[in-house]
């Protein structure tokens, strides 16, 4: 038995953030990237390649003793062929798709009991569903993209002829927040969550997550980690999961699951003794899994967006004086408008003193505060 | 104003571990290596060259905003002659020589006025200094080797005769700990401290530390802080730097500095808001300092030796589980007799604890424990 070798589909910043429990651990890691200039592949060992190609991706596989991703795009024949050829793959495919496929995902809901809000497949004809609601394209879409809020059944046909697909389309809730259950799991069973965390979405966006949930009932943060955690168990998971959960009064309804580290759990680097990089690490090479303590009261975390500002460097001088616990991540993409390129982390047992301190650090970067 | 690239000399386990906060800030690092399978170089973009050879280091530089060191090796005319073209280099030469040359540090806290033990330059003749006492090599020296007990002149003079060179004796204190203090300072002048630490060595290795010094009096912690802040200003330093001191009842006395990220800080990984590694990486580049706060009330590190356990992967079935909090870092070094090959960090509130923990995974690492 030596230090392994872990193969990442995909070279963003999730691959790039789970190279730094690698290099702890001693743990090998290796990315499969679209080109040499990919977050991860700047500072990973990287073999550029297509993840849509078997025969890419079976090459990059020879090197590495398990497969996993970070992204949500590769087709599932590629993972099945893996899989058939033996290779470690996590999470398996029959998992993974419950992240690629949002019909799938609703129906598997409802098998296991659990949360959905009102949903069906519309494939032209009529709906039950009262309107406005959402329509969603099953697969592709992440960041707001692929949903629709829709007012009328013409609007719904018109989306549906445009897109070519059948949709899912769901009763438009009324929630009062939306929060995320973090959930990792190996493949002999350990599972284990993290705190609740409550996301802020713009225009369909996370902007900010506060770890844990404030005002959240013990019922429903119990609740909502015991979800996770049927979740995790029933699609049987390997690796850690972001289950997404509309919080209607006492009420929770799952929206959606992302099968790979996730936004809302970037907190935990900082925040939890193990952060969702390490526990994925852990979960699929079938290792115990680490503590998801939280480090401190409150996590506050807020993603960087691109916008006017380019030089990414230079507020360091500002905000590392104004706030010296600050947490820098930057993933070293091209601005882009509304891209995410990095997030800034802040614990501590003030919340309302961390959110203004996140709060002026985003908008410092993205240049919405002049200099 | 861009995110600028630091060059690091040397590519052991300091510029391996100094990778994870480039990573996170964006900045990019890049090692001269002696050899591509270098701790450091295995996880980053490296040049392989000698650190001696002038011609190899200006060619390594031009690449670089500015350079910085992990170890003490590096001749004194290379790091003189990349400031004369103008290479940005911390620390500078006059400072770095305190790190490399004991008979010149030694100077250096009289003429600050800062607590030495006894000392003198042995070059033949006579002592002062009782025996026994601690003669040391000039430079070169660490982890205990170039330092030797000494019983009587004869073996003095012998001791000289054999290597060659002026040799720089001390009192042999009858210290109750040793303790070191981390600190460090920009080149405006910025410098903070982290709470001083115990170090238990072990045939001259440091093979624990607890942090903060456990019954270390309000008023030697300050102390101990307020000579490693005078020592930092006085030799104008850049970047991080050790500052080792014997406490001797209520009276603290200097024992060695080393300037550049250290062993007894290891533990600032988890322990600290910010990172030895990372407050190396923003004094050298004069950004704002960070945050030394502790992110817990203890925190307890323990070297990983190479002993008779040849797969460190192995041991993470027992020790993961038993310790879900635990924190690894392997370098992925050779493993050999006595050799750091890695450390293992926790933090709590129960000191005892935490001890018990460490001792143990510390142990079980090594094979002292049989599985």
């Amino acid at each position: 038995m030596t230090f392994p070798t872990v193969g990442v589909i995909g070279a963003g910043q999730l691959a790039r953030m789970m190279a730094v429990p690698a290099n702890d651990l001693g743990i090998n890691l290796v990315v499969l990237a679209d080109s040499a200039k990919d977050s991860a592949a700047q500072i990973c060992s990287h073999v550029v390649g297509d993840y849509r190609n078997i025969e890419a991706v079976l090459a990059f596989a020879k090197g590495c003793d398990v497969i996993t991703f970070e992204h949500e795009l590769i087709p599932q024949p590629v993972i099945k062929e893996l899989e058939r050829q033996g290779v470690k793959v996590y999470p398996r495919s029959e998992s993974f798709i419950y992240s690629q496929n949002k019909i799938q995902m609703r129906k598997k809901m409802d098998e296991l009991g659990l949360p959905n809000p009102k949903w069906q497949v519309f494939d032209g004809g009529g709906t039950e569903i009262a309107f406005p609601l959402i329509a969603k394209t099953p697969s592709g879409g992440y960041d707001g993209r692929g949903v629709y809020v829709v007012d009328s059944l013409a609007q719904l046909s018109e989306l549906h002829k445009q897109i070519g697909v059948p949709l899912l389309i769901e009763e438009k809730l009324k929630f009062d927040y939306e929060i995320s259950v973090m959930v990792a799991r190996s493949p002999h069973g350990q599972a284990a969550t993290w705190s609740p965390t409550l996301t802020v979405q713009t225009d369909g966006i996370c902007t900010s997550t506060v770890t844990p949930v404030p005002h959240l009932s013990k019922e429903l943060l119990v609740r909502s980690q015991e979800i996770a955690l049927a979740i995790a168990s029933g699609i049987s998971l390997v690796g850690v999961m972001a289950v997404e959960i509309f919080v209607v009064g006492e009420i929770l309804v799952i929206n959606e699951l992302a099968l790979r580290p996730h936004n809302s759990g970037h907190w935990s680097i900082e925040g939890s003794v193990t952060s969702q990089f390490e526990q994925h690490l852990r979960a699929i090479l079938d290792l115990p899994l680490g503590s998801t303590q939280m480090r401190s009261r409150w996590a506050v975390m807020g993603n960087i967006l691109g916008a006017e500002k380019a030089d990414m460097y230079r507020p360091f001088l500002h905000l590392m004086a104004r706030t010296p616990a600050l947490k820098f991540h930057h993933y070293r993409k091209d601005v882009r408008p509304g891209r995410k390129i990095g997030h800034v982390t802040l614990l501590g047992d003030d919340l309302l003193e961390l959110e203004e301190e996140i709060g002026h650090a985003v908008d410092y970067l993205s240049g919405a505060i002049d200099e």
